[in-house]
C-alpha cells in the first residue's frame, strides 16, 4: 500500500546519497542493478537498414552520414564507464553525462547549442503486482543522430522497432526528429493505459462507495490518490517538455514534425485533464465515504434509541410492581396485572408510532 | 449512477486501444457502430441553392468555385476508406485524416496552412435516459468549403438547415466564416439547455437537503457533481478553441464575423461561469448536507439521554425497594409507597425542567 | 431561500428558449413584462437644457449636435419594435440589438469602430422581501449621445437627474463621457449598500454562532453563501468591463474622465475584495458551526454517560439482592442492607470525583 | 469578538452614506471625530531646520523652494473645508481632495501628472483592547513637498520626527522621496510587530489545542482567522502600491531611493508570506481541534460502552432469579447463589480481558 | 512540538525589535550568539592556493588580482564592526550592510551594478533533536571575489574546501561564478536530505494511520505539516533567486556557468514539487485519520447497541415476572420457568440472525 510514497523517497534517497560529491561527476543514481549494459544500432535510409544488436557499447563512433538516420540505443545507466564513453565519442557536455546516469530526474528539455538533451519518464502498468512502474528514457538528438539511454532492460519502443525493420514509408522516409516524435508518442499513449486501469480501480471503489462501503475501501481510495498525486508529478513536466520542442526553432526539428508534436502536446494536455478530473473524483467519493459513514452511524445510534427508549420505562413499570412494600394496594387487585400489561402495550404502540412518524425505522 | 465515469473511462479504453499503432494511421477510435456513412451537399449563393441528401461520400469532388459556399456534411466517422477518400481528394494532413476518425478528442483548432482543423462536442440532454450525451464534430473550414464530421446521426443543425433552404438573407450572403460561426453558436447555445437541466436537478436536491435529506440526495448530489466535472472538461477548452479563432488572423474569416464569433466567445465564458457558480453550490450542498446529518444525530442523542437519564435513576430506585432483606425498616410503613412515587415524580419533574432549560426537547 | 438558485436557472431557461434561432434575431429574453415601453431625452449644455419624459420610442430621432450632450434613456427592453427602430436610426450593429433584446447578459464592453456597447448590471436591495434585486442596464456610447436601455421601470439615477437639472456645473460642462461615469460610479456605490446588507446578516449568523447555533442559522448561513456566489458572478465582468475603459483608448473618453474611471475601478476592487472576504467569513462560520455541533454532542454524550455509568452498576447491585435464592445469607442479616446503601454510596461518590477530574461536567 | 467584522460593515457604511452624491464632492467619510484639525510643519535642508506645531491649517502656503524638504502634516481629516482650502493652495485634483476625506479606502497609489497620490493604512496593536487598530495615511508627493493627512491624532511618526530634528545627516541631505520611505519603512516594520502578536496568541491557541481543547479556544481560533482576513486585506494592495513606486518611473524619486524602497518592497512581501503562513496555521489547527472533539467522543462512548457491556448483561441475569415463578429449581440449591456470583464474575473477567486486548480502557 | 511556530515568531520578534530605528542602520537582528567573529580567505587559481583561516576580519584589504579566484568567508553576522568595516573596504551599500546583519530574511537576489548580493538560508536535519536548523549566508560577488557571511559556526562546506585544496581541476580552472555554483548545488542538494528525513517520518505516520491510529499520530502529522509548510517558506523563494541568477545578464557569470545554474534551477524545482506533493500527502492523511476515528466509532456503537437491544428487552421480560401481584396466573405453572427461558433464547437468537445480517459484528 505504501509503495508509492517509499518510491518518492527512495527517489530522494538517491539524490541524497550524492549531495557533497562536486557538481559534474557521473555518478550512477537510482536502484541497484548490474546486468551487463549493452547497445543497439539502427541506421536506415529509405533503401537501406543495417540493424545491430547487443554491441558493446564501447565500441561505438560517431560516423555520422548525412543522408542516413542513426538510432543508438543504450540499455542500461549503471555502468558509468559507458556513459563516459559516449560522453567523449559524441562530445556530451559533463553535465549532460550527469545527468544521464541520475535515474530520478524530473522530465526535461536542455538546449545545448549543437544538441538537445532530453529526459522523460515512461510508465508502464504492472498486471501481476498491480502497480505503476516507471522508468526513464534519456535522448540525446543531434543532427540526423539519436542516442537514447534507458534505465533498465526492456521498454515500449518494440512496435516502433518493427515499423522500421518492416520499412514503414513514412519513418523511413523521415529525418531523426520524425523518430524522436513516434518514440514520445508512443510514451504519451502509455499514459493512457495506466489512467485506464486507475480509472478501473476508480470505478470499482466509486461502486462499493455508494453501495455498502468498508473501510478497506478508503484505503483503496487513498492509494488511487497517492497514485495520481505521483502521475501528476510526472505528466506536468512532461507536457511542458513537449510545449517546448513544439515551440522551439531546433533546426533539426522539421515544421512538419512540429505538426505531429503538437498533436503529442495536445494528447499531453489531455492526459493531465484526465488526472485532474480524476483527483476531483476521488476527493467527492472522500466526501460521499464520510457521509455514508455518518449515515451508517445515525442508523445504529436510531436502532438504539427505539429499543432503549422503549423498554427503559417498562422495566420501570415492572421495577415498580418488583417492590416489596407492605402496603401496596394495586397488588392485591385481580386486575392490576392486565390493567398493567394493557398500560405497557399502549405505551409501547404510541412510542412506536411516534418513531414512526419520525422514520427512524 | 456511475455512467459518467465510465465514460471517461470507455473514452481512455478506445485511445488505449490504438496504443501501439504508427502515428498517422488512420483508424477509428470510438463506440461501436455500423450505420451506412452518408454525406449531404449543401452548395448556395446569394441566388441559387443545390442540395443533395443521403449521398455516397466517396463521389464527392472537390470542385471548388469562388462564388458559392460549399457545406459537405459527412455523417459517421467509423468508416476510414471515407475519411481517406476525402482527405486525399481535399489534400489535407495525415494527423488531420487521423483526428477525425478518433471520437475521443479534447476541443481543438488546428491550423494547417490553407485550410483549418477544428474538433468540437456537441452536447445534449437525453430526456429518456435523463443523461447528458455527447457527440463530436469535426470540421475542415477552407476557402469557402466547410466539410464537417459528425460521429453519429442526428445532431443539432436541422434549424441551419431550414434557414440555408428558406433563403435566409444573412446566411445566403454571407461566406461559410459565417456558416461555421452559426454552427457555433447552436452548439454554444445548447451547453445552456443541458446546463438548465442539471440547474433543475441541482434546485430539487437542495430543496430536499434544506428539509428532511435522505442518503438518495447526497447520492443525486454526487452525480451533479461529476456531470459538472464532465461538462466542465467540455466547456473550458471549446472557449479556447473560439478565443483562438477570434484572435487569429485566418485569411477567410471576415473581420464581421470576427464580431459574430467574440459573441459566441462571450456566450461560452458565460457558460463557464455557470458550470462554476454550479460546483460552488453543490459542495455548499454537501457542507448542508453533512451538518444535517450531524444535526439528526444530535436530535436522535438528545432524545435517547432524555430517556435515559430520567428513567434509569427510577428504575434504580425501585430496584432498591425489590431487596429482599429481612431488616429493611421501610417495607413497613405505611406511608413508604407513596412517598417513593411523590420522590420519583418530583425528581423526573427537576429532570424534565432542566432538559428544557437547556432546550434539549 | 432557494430563489437565487432559481433566479439563475430561470436566466439559463430564458437563453435556452432562445436556442436554436438564427443569430442576429433581435428577440426580448428576460421576465415577462407588459408596460408601455418608454423614452425620455435630456439634451444639455453648459446653459441650456431640455428634457422630455415619456416620449413614444418611435419618435425619437438622431439629431446630432456636437455642442450638446444627448441622453436618451429607454425604459424597458421587451418590445423589439423599439429597439430595431432605435437600432435603425442610430445604425447600430445588429448584435448589439441582439445583445439590448436579451436581460441575461454578462457585463461586457464590446467596441463597435464608431461607437461602444455597454452592458452592466444594477443590482439593489429589496427591504420588503430581504432579497437582491438586479436589473440590465444597456448602454450605447457615441459621439457625445449616451442611449441607455433598462430593463424594468425604476433605475438608480434619479440623483444623477436632479444634478443635471438644477445645473450641477461639472456635469453640464463636462461631455457624455461624464455622464457615462457618473451612472457607473452610482452602480458600483450601490453594490456596497448590498454588500453592507449582506455583511448585516452575516455579523447576526456569526453572533447567533458562537452562542447556541441552531438549524436554521446554518441555512441562513448557506443562503448568505448562495447570494455571495451571486454577487461574485456580477461584480468581478464589472471590473473587467471599466478596466477596458479606463485603458482603452476610446476617442470620445477625456483624460480626464479616464482619471475618474480609474477612481470607478478601484471601488469596484474594492467591492470584490470585500466579496471575497466575506466568502472567506462564511467557510469559517460553517466550520464554527461544524464544530459547535460536535461540541454538542460531546456534551449530550457525556451526559448519557455519566448517568448511565453512575446507576447502571447500582441497578446491578440492588437486582442482586432482589433475587430469590432460598439461601443468601447476607439477606438476613441486620446490618446488610445498610452496608449496602454505604457501598453504593462509596461507588458513587468515586465515580463523581473520577468524573470531575476529568472535568466531564 | 465580532469587532473585526463590524468594523469591515461599518466600513462599507460610511461608503454606502455617500452612494448618491455627485462624484468629486468632499465629504468626509469615516468614524465620527470633532477635535480641532491641527497642521504641523517641517521644512528643512542640510543646514537649516523650521518646525512648527498647532499651526491653522487655514494659513498653510504654497511657498516652495527647491533647495528645501517640505513636509506639511495634516492630523484630520473630518474637516471638509481645510481639505478644500489645501486642495487649492496646491492645485489639487477634486478627486484626490474626495479620497482625502474618505477614511475608508484600499491601499492605493494615483500617478497626477505632476504629483502623485498615495494611500496607506497604518496598523497598530493596541494592548489595553488586545485589538488591531487601523488608521490612514493619505501623502501628496509633489516635488520636494510632502503633505501627510492622518485620520487620527496620534501616529508611527515621532522617531522619524526625531531623527529629523537631531539631524540625522543621511534624512537631511536626502530629499521628500527620502523622507517618504521613511515612513513607508515605518509602516512596513509595524506590520510585523502586529503579526507578532498574533503568531503569540497562535501558539497559545495550539499549545492549548494539542492539549486539552475547550470551546473557547475554537472562538479564540475563529477571531484569529478573521484578523488574518482583515490583515491580508490591507497588506495585500500595500505591496502593490510599494512595488509600483519602485518600478515607476517618477521624477522626483532618485534611484537610490527606489534602491530602499525595492527593500522595504522585500519586507511586504515577507509580511504576505507570514500571513498565509498563519491562514495555513489555523486550518491546520482547526483540523486538528476537529480530530480532538473526535476523538474525545470516541473516549466517552468507549466509556459507556465499556461499562453497559459489563452491567446490562449482569442486571438481566440478577433479574431471572428475581423472578416469582413456583417452580425454578435453581432457587432451592444450596450451591445456587455462589454459582451465580462465579458465572458473573468470570462473564466480567472475560469481557474485561477482551476490552483490554481492544485497548479501550 | 510547536517549535517550528515559536520560530517564525521569533523571527518577527527579532524585526520587531527593529522598527522604529533609522533605516540603514547597521544592526545585527537574529538570535543571541557571541562567539569571536572569524574570518577564512581562498585566493586561488589554476596552479597556486593561499588559504588563511582564523584570521581578524578586521585586517582584511581589497587587494583584487584579476587572475586570482578570492572568497572571503566570514563566520558570524552578530559584530556590526566587522560588517562595517567589510562594507567599507568593499564599498558596499549601507543597505545591503544592513541585510547582511539581518539574520531573518527571505531568499533574495540584490543587484548593485558593480556587485550583486544574495541572501540564501541553508537548512540541515539536526539527528539528536530530530529537528530542522536554518542558517543564513549572505554573498557578495564582484568580480572574483566572493565574500560570503555565515550566520553560525559550521556550514555545509567543507566538501567544497577539500575540493579547492586538492585542486579540483575544474574548480581551480573556473572563476567565481563557479564557486558560487557549487555553493548553491550544495545548499539545494541539501534540501533533499532534509526532505527526505520528512518523507520517512511521513511513511511511518502512514503505516500507523492505515493500521490502528492514535491521537500522538495527529499530533505528529500536525507537526510534519509545519515543517512542510516551513519548508516551503524557504525553498519558493530560493527558486525564484536561483531563476533571476540564470537569466540575468551578470557581467561575471559566464554562459557556462550559466548552464550549471539552470541545473541547481532544476533540482529547486523538483523539491518544490517534492514539498507539494508531500503536502499534497499529509492532507490525504488528514482526511484518512478522520474517516479511521469515524470507523472506530462506528465500531465502538454497534457493539454498544448490539448489547443494549439484546439484554434490555430480556431484562424487561425478566422484570414482568419479578412483579409481586396476588392474581399472575403464569407464576403458578409448572411450564412457565422454561417456557419464559425458551421465549428469551429465541428472541436473542432471532436478533443475533438480524445483527449478523447487517454486519453489525
Amino acid at each position: 500500500m505504501t509503495k508509492t510514497i517509499s518510491k518518492i523517497i527512495r527517489r530522494r534517497h538517491k539524490i541524497a546519497s550524492k549531495a557533497g560529491m562536486a557538481p559534474g561527476t557521473v555518478a550512477y543514481v537510482g536502484s541497484k542493478r548490474d546486468f551487463k549494459v549493452t547497445a543497439e544500432i539502427f541506421s536506415y535510409n529509405e533503401t537501406e537498414l543495417i540493424h545491430k544488436e547487443n554491441l558493446n557499447p564501447l565500441t561505438i563512433k560517431d560516423d555520422y552520414k548525412p543522408d542516413e538516420v542513426k538510432w543508438i540505443n543504450i540499455d542500461g545507466i549503471h555502468d558509468t564507464e559507458v556513459i563516459e564513453y559516449i560522453g567523449k565519442t559524441f562530445c556530451l557536455h559533463s553535465l549532460a553525462m550527469e545527468d544521464i546516469a541520475h535515474a530520478e530526474q524530473r522530465p526535461k528539455l536542455d538546449d545545448y547549442e549543437d544538441y538537445v538533451y532530453l529526459v522523460v519518464k515512461m510508465i508502464d502498468y504492472n498486471e501481476q503486482t498491480k502497480e505503476i512502474t516507471t522508468e526513464q528514457l534519456s535522448v540525446i538528438f543531434r543532427n540526423n543522430t539519436l542516442i537514447t539511454f534507458i534505465e533498465d532492460k526492456g521498454d515500449l519502443f518494440n512496435g516502433l522497432r518493427d515499423r522500421i525493420k518492416k520499412g514503414n514509408i513514412k519513418i523511413r522516409k523521415s529525418g531523426a526528429d520524425y523518430l524522436l516524435y513516434s518514440m514520445l508518442d508512443i510514451i504519451v499513449d502509455n499514459y493512457f493505459l495506466v489512467l485506464e486501469k486507475i480509472g478501473d480501480k476508480l470505478e470499482e471503489v466509486e461502486i462499493r462507495l455508494l453501495g455498502e462501503p468498508m473501510k478497506s475501501d478508503v484505503n483503496a481510495l487513498h492509494g488511487l490518490k497517492r497514485e495520481l498525486i505521483f502521475l501528476r508529478k510526472i505528466i506536468w513536466p512532461m507536457r511542458d517538455v513537449i510545449g517546448l520542442m513544439t515551440k522551439a526553432d531546433h533546426k533539426n526539428i522539421l515544421p512538419n514534425t512540429q505538426l505531429y508534436l503538437r498533436d503529442v502536446y495536445d494528447h499531453c494536455v489531455q492526459a493531465i485533464d484526465t488526472v485532474e478530473t480524476f483527483r476531483d473524483l476521488t476527493s467527492g467519493l472522500m466526501d460521499l465515504y464520510l457521509s455514508s459513514l455518518s449515515n451508517k452511524m445515525n442508523l445504529v445510534m436510531k436502532t438504539l434509541t427505539v429499543i432503549s427508549t422503549i423498554f427503559i420505562p417498562l422495566t420501570f413499570i415492572v421495577g415498580v410492581y418488583g417492590m416489596n412494600f407492605e402496603f401496596m394496594p394495586e397488588l392485591h387487585s385481580v386486575y392490576a396485572y392486565p390493567l398493567v400489561w394493557a398500560f405497557m402495550i399502549s405505551i409501547t404502540a404510541a412510542m412506536l408510532v411516534y418513531f414512526k412518524k419520525k422514520e427512524w425505522f
